[in-house]
């Protein structure tokens, strides 16, 4: 492959985790290649208008990141860039996309999958690459990469973690000291529940809540469920490779992480 | 440009429209363009299953037509082939589309717009060839080309059509010869819309349906609207760029035309 494009979309407020990404599509390129980073913070991937609103906007900082870990390129293009007061056209993911974070962020994959569908085209890369963290918008991706026949391969980066496991977010900018520091136990219950060895969903995920409940005064969970890889759909029984996926509230600042649980 | 891929979307049954659509392809293409023709019968853009079965099937005269107007590629891929029993992803547009056939048709324009986001991801055209008999069509694919960010140019074809003025379609071969006689009151019908010179659509409409009903034993009017050209909503006066549209019923075929009237 000859001067491949690469390509790692973010939304900015860059950190480690995004740094990773960076640092592969760096080792990736080669000689020949080119390194764009995406910085667009995507309007229509958020059902909540506040959400969007606090979402941290660092982008004099973010260009370092860039600079600092080689990129070629940062393509940053404004709202009215993206989004033409008439646009119309929307791309959806109709499987995947149901369950999980998509049941509780109606239109959110949606947007995703828009943007996304956006980036590919006016960037043409040979290879894009998607955090694990985001785990179920990088299956959605992976999907609507074949389903519409995009030529593009999607590398997939393992969850950047702060020391004490919490995975690293844009997010986590919004948390105070005290907060970010019960947020451990997010990692601690899914680590607990992949080494278990428990192969009953329901046990697992009475197991993860226990824990999690050690900071229930701080920590709500939106949803903590175990999943088939392939579909995103629920698993009772953990007979093939699986997802343990978690959303929680801290807060106003919903955080999500996941682990994967192989099947031999 | 150097090596233009030309690409002119098909579903078979090619008659003299198609022929039309492939020599402008050819004639742009010049020395070194590729023009490639896709022969795909598209089965999710058919919300009726049944118009779907009675869709004439005639590839070998096809890859005739192809070959005596100088198309360089036939691309027919196999359902199995465009569509995974996986496939959950789906390109929509949704304004455009909810007029005239869109209204009458649920789902068939989510199916163009999904069918032609494939097409264009694996040729990977410069230039693209639609017809403007399909005129809703047309403007939703400018659409999904403008939203989506394709570089690929639009070029609109003037519709072909029979001596007695009939619209060339692929489901004309569904009409016995009395039926297709009889259909020549659609573009008569048009023609005298187009050239009264009436700003009232309701007049004009009026005007339309008392040419169309001198064969209402046959003809049956699924819808005649005048739209607005940008967005196709109905227009009550026409003081812009409008189109005429009509769709009929002749038995069980369906058929569209429509003109356009210019606002000077």
């Amino acid at each position: 492959m000859s001067q491949p494009v690469i390509l790692v979309p973010t939304m900015g407020a860059l950190h480690d985790g995004h740094r990773k990404l960076i640092r592969e599509g760096n080792a990736i390129k080669g000689n020949k290649g080119t390194l764009i980073v995406s910085i667009y913070l995507n309007p229509i991937q958020f059902n909540d208008p506040k959400d969007l609103d606090k979402y941290p906007r660092t982008f004099d900082t973010d260009y370092k990141v860039c600079e600092e870990e080689g990129a070629d390129l940062i393509f940053a293009p404004s709202d009215a860039e993206m989004y033409l007061n008439s646009s119309s056209v929307k791309v959806s993911e109709n499987k995947l996309a149901r369950e999980l974070c998509g049941s509780k962020r109606p239109g959110h994959f949606d947007g995703v999958c828009t943007v996304v569908t956006k980036l590919f085209n006016l960037i043409k890369p040979k290879i894009a690459i998607f955090g694990k963290k985001d785990y179920q918008q990088l299956s959605i991706i992976r999907q609507l990469v074949t389903d519409l026949n995009y030529s593009i391969e999607i590398i997939a980066i393992e969850t950047q973690r702060e020391q004490s496991g919490l995975a690293m977010s844009s997010r986590n900018e919004q948390l105070n000291e005290i907060e970010k520091e019960k947020s451990s136990v997010i990692y601690e219950a899914l680590e607990a529940m992949a080494k278990s060895g428990e192969s009953k969903s329901k046990n697992l995920i009475r197991l993860g809540k226990s824990i999690i409940d050690k900071e229930s005064q701080i920590i709500e969970i939106d949803y903590l469920e175990v999943v088939d890889r392939s579909n995103m759909a629920k698993l009772e029984i953990i007979d093939r490779p699986a997802l343990v996926a978690i959303a929680v509230f801290i807060g106003k600042t919903r955080l999500i992480d996941n682990i994967e649980i192989n099947f031999e």
